[in-house]
């Protein structure tokens, strides 16, 4: 099978690999769709995500979905011409972590284009059925590869509390910060803001449904927030940007109480935080990894038409042009990218 | 100021009372808008509900909104003009459950209507302004009367954790019930069964969005919400009936783990339960009582129009007519009739 | 091995059977202790519990731990030697419980000694490594079997949110209410009410640090609750006895927005419940079925001398004395038996 | 009626003053016993803490307990002769803050010896009656007086949502340190790991019984913690000695998915945190502000000898002589002063 390896820094060279055979409780899927992270992305430019160091070659990729075409001997959920969204990290099953539903955090966890991992840049995967989910007929392979950018955003409102008539900051109008905003309306946020320094992204930002917008690179967000919250500060503020000023800012934008989930990852090592802020307002500042058991919720908000992720899509590619798609990707104004595979 | 007593069961009598003044915390609220609650049309039937019993001339309606016409010493936050939704109970801010947030639980609660405290239906009520909720423009005072009722469906969906993707069951689609569906919708479900006896309510629950409705005269719930689930169950059951066989049927069709959460009072004093199925299926059976702290959420949700308590009444009257009104409030199909006095 | 199987009721017959031999992710064990437990009695006396029915010869017992005497290829973590208690229920790490961390629920666990599944009253068990818990050199493997049932009182703790400061009613002075005594305890329980109707299990509990104990069969328990907490109510009622009066009586004695946890299994199929206390008092019935990630705690609290299992055995025997042991424990008054094989 | 108070930095002065009326909700306090915080000494010497600054003479102490002498024609749960606690916050019991229950996060909390609001180092204090705790027999004011900086404990406790089992870390061995450290076992935790950089004050730890105790200065804390938890790490970290490099080092010895609380006062303005391990760890990073609804689980803790106040107190002193006590006090190594006035 045709499979697209990055063998160094911005070089992809095609293989023919050996199609795999689906152990006893796994699936085999055709891969249709595979959308670009800005993860593949930095791994093509870089060759590595801090310590996750890309020393053999790899294949990226980790948002995808595909058809089953064939199905282990105890796999009895799904059958061949299923579509399905891969969640691409299988955990041990067996650890406390995993005992505990934290899955997300097991140490040995197979997460697809994360070293030494293969991703799904390639026609065939096999993978545990129970990490391949149905797509109903009215949620195209499309959208299933983007289950995965969405789940992280509502593992990012579940970490947050999102609740009713919660105001809710979200900073960085990238696909994360996005879907953040979508998935923060459909659990019950009443007034939400984004922001970035990229004025088309904002506008993007408004026709999706944002309330407020801000170009931090412009505006004093303090000031706007606590002009638009008559001084309260925001429930919840989600970074999603890793940039320092944004970190740091949504200490200060935050209510007494109030909760900052921190998603983006940082561009430094170490970002100054106001401990006495974090103190004397009772913040929590909360960790959001990747995310858990989000599959099922993600597919549902696309059956129902309560999330747009196709909207985020700014061009589509074949695998034969996937060096022209990461060169494109890598305009930092550019949202989202995806690759389709002939079925 | 013209007051509309019921000073027996089935008799209203206007009294012209002096109109009160505002203490140093409160605000002086020329009413605009009451709404005719269930509980409303009880004492007008007979006279008590439980161990609540008329035993003096009470003054009913507690879902009231109005315009501020005074404010006491102390009150910054709000002026006169401004139009404001009234929570009715409000409670002795000094008990642990006070001080625990859960002044709704507050055995010393001043609850509007609710003997001996009187209610809305009279021209002006002084109120304490941290109980009185500024309404934006783009918000009528009818739809502020109704933040009462919304905010049992909140309370309730609160009460229950619905979340983004959870499939929830709504046993009654009375006023309640119907608030019930559309906070749930709010909050994150994605899939909604709306239960009834009467066809014409349950086509109603349909065209305000419900996913699946179910006459549980004519249909098997268990049955339905089995095949509609695919064995699983319903995340969170809302119990807005008060009838046993709902009650008794939520058990039944809720996931293990899931959640009944039980909001209309019984029509017996006690309702069999299967306690090996609680136990079983690890289930949360939990009351729903009135609502804290949900008007702002209540408000932000009007205002964005993700609610529509408008489409619920189904008459309006004036002060004038209301023995007319109760009348018609007493047919079980009527949802919501609404009492308005002129500016 | 040498292994005693229930073929009918109040029959033991002692059958040798092959060694098990371990798989990849499992110990061997060579079982030291087990204890028996109430539905170890009832499978002997009657043949089946509610709709779990001994069809074919089973092994009971599913208290228990041994000695590691070999280990599979990809176990790294035990080593032969170790001296581990067993968790008996194993899930099937695929559904959706397992993966939100909600195993116990698995609807396809293999639970020792519930049909079809043979439990330890035998030689050797081979059991997935993850659930063999290694015992410290101060914790016992008679210490260690009785973690079963200690992890049935640290879940409905869990269950029931006790926190430091908390007044817990325990109702039922059995093996699992003396233990969620003890659990509650050391959650930071400070006063704690144990009830039953036999006064030689009070005079135990209280013995054993039952701040209150009452014999319901002849004194009052709301008014004694009443008393004792100044009119206010018990924070969580944990009803351990399954007699129906008990568990209705948990509802009248839980304060406003307490908590009733369930656990012993009703002797009826349905008990009445107040509905309106339930909604009036917004309180929270829950359900508390087995346990999950409990077995760590378990034995740091037996490490820590916190809880005492030893002190509720009140004979051993060996495994060739099995059906003495059984009769014994048919004695209602009893409330542990361990069965001890040699080392 | 006598009163100490600080005129200027190092100066007190005695002033006799009007014995205050008790309001009709208040009870009047013949003072017994005020603790010395570390927060008056930090008055004492410079006049200020961060932004709250001295500006007019101010009456210091916040830990007080004493015997009601009057009480207000509205309270009836207490009467002259009862001694108290009292909880030395009143909140404006009107703001969204107290009505979520969480008062301490009123903005316009009254808070004794926080600039401009008179504290208790003085013959008299008028306090409203449900911020003054009857003390049972068995619990002394200088017990009383001490429920604050336990409160202090229990609350970080709760954020920290220290559970039966956990492992717990503490680094301060001052006297919020060794109260953090008993309530956390109150609440369940069976291992607790203790720093300091003065021996004196981890021997006293280890007395108490700290599990681990580490000289931070001397040994390095994340190898300690390592090869204590097998490379797990610590489930929850209670930071409380507002050094740099304690907070920074939380960070580190947290397993994946833990928590910090942020208890001490960080010495600089901001403190350089490592977000990638925030969000690779999914780590809860919670400040943690005074408390609520703490003082009866705390005197419930001393009426039940769970927590040893009294064995923190390394002096006490009469009102008369309280520059002396001050002056002691100041020495680091001294955990707490007591001031106590003739009965």
């Amino acid at each position: 099978m045709r499979t697209a390896v990055l063998v160094e820094p911005l070089q992809f060279e095609f293989q023919d690999r050996p199609q795999p055979s689906p152990g006893p409780d796994d699936v085999l899927v055709a891969v249709r769709d595979v959308g670009i992270c800005g993860s593949d992305v930095h791994y093509y430019e870089h060759g590595r995500i801090g310590d996750y160091i890309v020393e053999n070659p790899l294949v990226l990729g980790h948002e995808s979905a595909g058809e089953v075409v064939d199905v282990g001997d105890n796999v009895t959920e799904l059958e061949p011409g299923d579509r399905v969204a891969l969640e691409p990290g299988v955990p041990c099953r067996r650890c406390s972590h995993c005992k505990q539903g934290d899955y997300h955090l097991c140490e040995d966890v197979r997460f697809m284009a994360t070293p030494p991992h293969d991703g799904a840049f390639t026609e065939y995967v096999s993978w545990p059925a129970d990490f391949a989910y149905k797509l109903p007929e009215n949620v195209s392979t499309t959208e299933g590869a983007l289950c995965e950018p969405l789940s992280v955003g509502i593992h990012a409102c579940h970490r947050g509390d999102v609740e009713t008539g919660d105001t809710v900051l979200v900073t960085g109008a990238g696909p994360i910060g996005l879907l953040v905003m979508e998935t923060a309306r459909a659990a019950g946020a009443t007034d939400i803001i984004v922001t970035d320094v990229v004025d088309e992204k904002l506008t993007f930002a408004r026709e999706r449904g944002a309330d407020l917008v801000v170009n931090v690179a412009e505006d004093d967000l303090e000031a706007t927030v606590d002009d638009y919250t008559d001084g309260v500060g925001v429930d919840v503020a989600v970074e999603a940007s890793g940039a320092v000023p944004s970190i740091q800012s949504t200490l200060d934008v935050v209510c007494r109480g109030g909760t900052v989930v921190l998603v983006g990852l940082a561009s430094e090592a170490t970002v100054p935080f106001d401990v006495l802020e974090i103190i004397d307002n009772e913040l929590d500042v909360l960790g959001s990894f990747r995310y858990k058991n989000t599959y099922p919720a993600a597919i549902d908000l696309l059956a129902d038409d309560i999330v747009d992720v196709e909207g985020i899509i700014q061009f589509e590619s074949s695998l034969e042009d996937i060096d022209d798609a990461f060169q494109r990707a890598m305009d930092p104004n550019v949202i989202k990218g995806m690759v389709t595979l002939d079925s």
